[in-house]
């Protein structure tokens, strides 16, 4: 043991930095642990605020205690793991030749120098905020910090809003639309571009719009806010670029986050290709006394080999125990990188991703790559299984899984879990269409969701089925495409529902008997679907048999349709 | 083309079987395919049966119908699949060089042969009875076919029974306890070895056997069938080897399968060294014109490498289709191996495994392994999370995860899959511990379950913590050792309940002013341990770091000790 402790100062309190500390501590009871948090709160769950905010719970401790009930503040860090926590603090710079953090008390103005062997920079995310007039009126906010969800809370609370508009139509903008739906408050969201949910290729995104706007809110893409308008410094609506206006008492401003670097930059710290901490995969930044973790940081993709922004709470957790432990024995710890895996809840829906959508992977250089969308139940009908839709991208020439997108009332979480590992374990559709996974009734069908994917994504590598998404076959029908569209349900089950795209009915159990019906021209394109293009894919082996030469099926059938269907 | 259309027959129309005939008909539109099945049923759900049995669902057609409502029938194979089923038809003999099987029709005893050019062997498994007196009785029973599966529903129905006995503590037992339960029938589960769910590694089976308790059903281990008492030709109660007599209308037994090999056998097809039908990767027999699938074959373990046997539904269909594939095209699909998941729902519990328990891994040859087992909510308390508990397995030397078994109320099943998945990718303890899955608080916590399960074994790998499981502490405390043992919860958790073990309560936040109350002799043995034992390590720290040399944690805490508390 040296005389001398170990110094260690981590900058940011909210989810990293703590980590971070708290591991530190575990692996040396002797180290001086300083924990420099600007806001009142520390450790703060700020992935639960939307809970807070819609009601799911109302004891607002519960957002900053420990599982035994116990609110982390400064008094519990000094107790239970002797770390000094100082918030309401703000560090104004780091001098790495003195190797010291200069910081300030908010409260008092009072300035303070530490000094350090080790510093973490845990500065996490700033949101960001669009530079339109009436930025700045009393009714815009975010959700991002403890003030913000109390903020929002005490709008549920007070029952006076009765019109909200959610700026940003991602992962945060549909939490934040779902709390403030069920607060009773109407409200529609409002997304720049052309498609709600970046990570989701679009017609699963199209599926959980249609999913938002059963549940009431409105939804408007491609149109952005042009101007938030004000009445005595108080907001009453929201100009869109086209004109629009909607009426509002609350704005909620999800448009992303950009890193906070500013100390770090400021302290000559190198900043990577997207705007983060460069880190290596012992977290250190460019000085190797110098840690960061979380939010402001950038990692390595596992999937795309390339830099990217993954600003999520899990990781951060992950990325403050590795620097905590490198902290103290200094490489013995490694984050390797990450696969960017999501999830969140909308209403009865899951959605979920893993790795790359078909759009990213194009983006990413992946240059040949299929994809396979399946529908199908997550647990067997007697069981009372819910519908799950998803989407499966692997490289064509290796077979590798690259992403894996899934949505619906269905069990989306365990299915995203499953495939994030096997995109993890660089496992290849050969694999995954034999895995091995808990099956019983209660929580699964005897084929798994994901192993299916798998199946149809290996006929289609095969050869053995050619597919084409609801919006492609929605395009042709669009243009008039000489196509036969073919519906090989029940009669029952198209009387109940229908796309109304010109399709003709003949249910699979009756196909060969009436392949006479078909087109005479064997090179006549031939769409087949079913319910979840099952028999739609029985029908068209059938068809490829009898000597079609273009017969193509619309992948997960009617459920996955996003478009409007006839009753 | 060929003018000769292929010749298939597949023995069995279970599960297997008919996978495999559905899958070459989509491979091979013209060949000529025969199914022939002993049972009345074709294709059924027979892993619902218990949840028939159990009332969850009442219309017995759920479990032979396709998920669009259909039965499949023998018309309904000839219509929706050109596949010609033969039920109560039961294929007697297979002559391998003149390529026929002669099978009898069972109603009226005629005898047909077919010949094949390619021939699946699907004929399942029988369930073991013991050989004991009374086994004929009226009354007893397996849940093995349909047959089995009406004449349980219709104890239900009727409402005369009131006691009955499961023979057997697996899977398949513990499904018919629960079943016979919600029935209102009081049961008990006889196990004739020391413990049930042998997958299970004890402590986690004691766990289980406390809550199958808590919800009224005896357990009784240790003590086989001696006799299967009757009256009148009625069974009335069972007989323990100790001499015990429980009064009971219906008996079901449940203590295993034995693959059907017999008509593989008399054709001179290679049975392998656990007893099922020796298939290579492809679920070729010793003879390549014939396939083996399903409960009839032995599988290679991914893990150990052994040969094993699996019977198990979701197995069957994956062999099914692979074998349906190859038998059009051979060679073209494999079918590797398995891990040894599966999962069963026990009243609130699930009761999950995939790979190897510790005791399974010693007897595969893992002499060097180590274990982790925790406890912890599978998503945040303030999202109502439930309770996980696990263990962990991995190769001391390479790291690499060789199993894991989660039980509870929480979700067993995704940390199943995820845990599953990471096994088949051959990954690492290092690559679990910053496993990259979907996080969002009604799904995970923001280090999921699977990750601390990692991070725990990872503390152990690299010597930071030293571990013993509840039941390590039992026998220490029973066999009156010299230890001391340290409960570090608070006093509220305390009075509230606790092991009454002889442990001293020094809560977390308090361990450090009060390091004088320990013993004196830093080499003597101390246990922590806590709720969970989050608290507990962090205290082992503190005392190792104060020069304390023989400090240990109860793995999983509290929650996991399956012993007598107080309260």
């Amino acid at each position: 043991m040296s005389s001398q402790p170990l110094r260690i100062v981590v900058i940011g309190g909210s989810a990293a930095g703590p980590k971070a500390a708290a591991k530190a501590r575990r692996m040396d009871e002797h180290a001086e642990i300083t924990l420099i948090q600007r806001e009142p709160d520390l450790s703060m769950a700020s992935c639960g605020f939307p809970y807070y905010v819609g009601g799911t719970f109302d004891d607002r401790n519960m957002l900053v205690c420990t599982p035994a009930g116990i609110v982390r503040d400064p008094a519990f860090y000094g107790k239970a793991k002797r770390i000094q926590a100082l918030v309401r603090t703000e560090a104004t710079e780091i001098d790495r030749v003195a190797k010291t953090v200069t910081y300030r008390d908010l409260p008092t103005g009072e300035q303070s120098t530490i000094p350090y062997d080790r510093l973490v920079i845990a500065t996490g995310a700033t949101p960001l905020r669009p530079s339109v007039p009436g930025i700045e009126l009393d009714g815009v906010t975010t959700l991002h910090s403890m003030a913000d969800a109390d903020a929002l809370r005490a709008v549920r609370d007070e029952r006076k809003t009765t019109k909200a508009v959610v700026v940003g139509g991602g992962l945060i903008g549909f939490e934040v639309c779902e709390a403030l739906r069920l607060a009773g408050i109407h409200t529609t969201v409002i997304e720049k571009t052309r498609q709600i949910l970046p990570f989701l290729d679009p017609d699963l995104s199209k599926l959980v719009e249609n999913h938002v706007r059963a549940h009431g809110p409105d939804i408007i893409v491609g149109n952005g806010v042009a101007e938030l308008l004000g009445d005595n410094g108080k907001l009453v609506g929201v100009k869109l670029d086209n004109g629009t206006e909607l009426p509002c008492e609350v704005a909620v401003i999800a448009v992303g986050v950009r890193p906070n670097v500013k100390l770090a930059q400021a302290a000559g710290i190198e900043i990577g290709p997207v705007g983060g901490i460069r880190v290596n995969e012992y977290m250190q930044t460019s000085d190797p006394d110098i840690y960061a973790v979380g939010d402001c940081v950038e990692c390595t993709s596992l999937v795309s080999g390339k830099a990217v922004r993954a600003p999520y709470g899990d990781l951060a957790n992950l990325q403050g125990r590795v620097a905590g432990q490198n902290l103290v024995n200094e490489g013995s710890a490694r984050f390797p990188g990450i696969i960017q895996t999501g999830i969140c809840k909308i209403f009865d829906y899951a959605v979920g991703f893993t790795g790359l959508s078909a759009k990213d992977a194009r983006e990413a250089g992946f240059d040949d790559i299929e994809t396979a969308i399946i529908s199908g139940l997550d647990i067997p009908g007697y069981m009372s299984g819910k519908l799950l839709i998803s989407k499966l991208v692997a490289d064509r020439k290796t077979g590798r899984i690259l992403g894996f997108q899934c949505i619906g009332p269905g069990d989306v979480s365990k299915r995203v879990a499953t495939v994030a590992m096997a995109i993890r374990g660089k496992l290849t559709v050969d694999d995954m269409v034999n895995a091995d996974l808990p099956y019983a009734p209660p929580y699964s069908l005897a084929i798994d969701h994901v192993i299916s994917s798998a199946q149809v994504m290996d006929n289609k590598l095969q050869g053995r089925m050619r597919g084409l998404s609801a919006s492609e076959v929605k395009q042709r029908v669009d243009a008039g495409a000489d196509c036969f569209i073919l519906d090989t349900r029940s009669p029952h089950e198209f009387e109940e529902t229908r796309l109304g795209i010109g399709e003709t009915l003949i249910p699979l159990g009756a196909l060969r008997d009436r392949l006479g019906e078909l087109p005479q021209d064997k090179s006549k394109e031939i769409i087949l679907y079913c319910k979840i293009s099952l028999r739609g894919y029985e029908g068209a082996a059938i068809l490829d048999a009898h000597g079609w030469t273009n017969v193509k099926v619309m992948e997960g059938g009617v459920v996955a349709w996003p478009f409007a269907k006839e009753k």
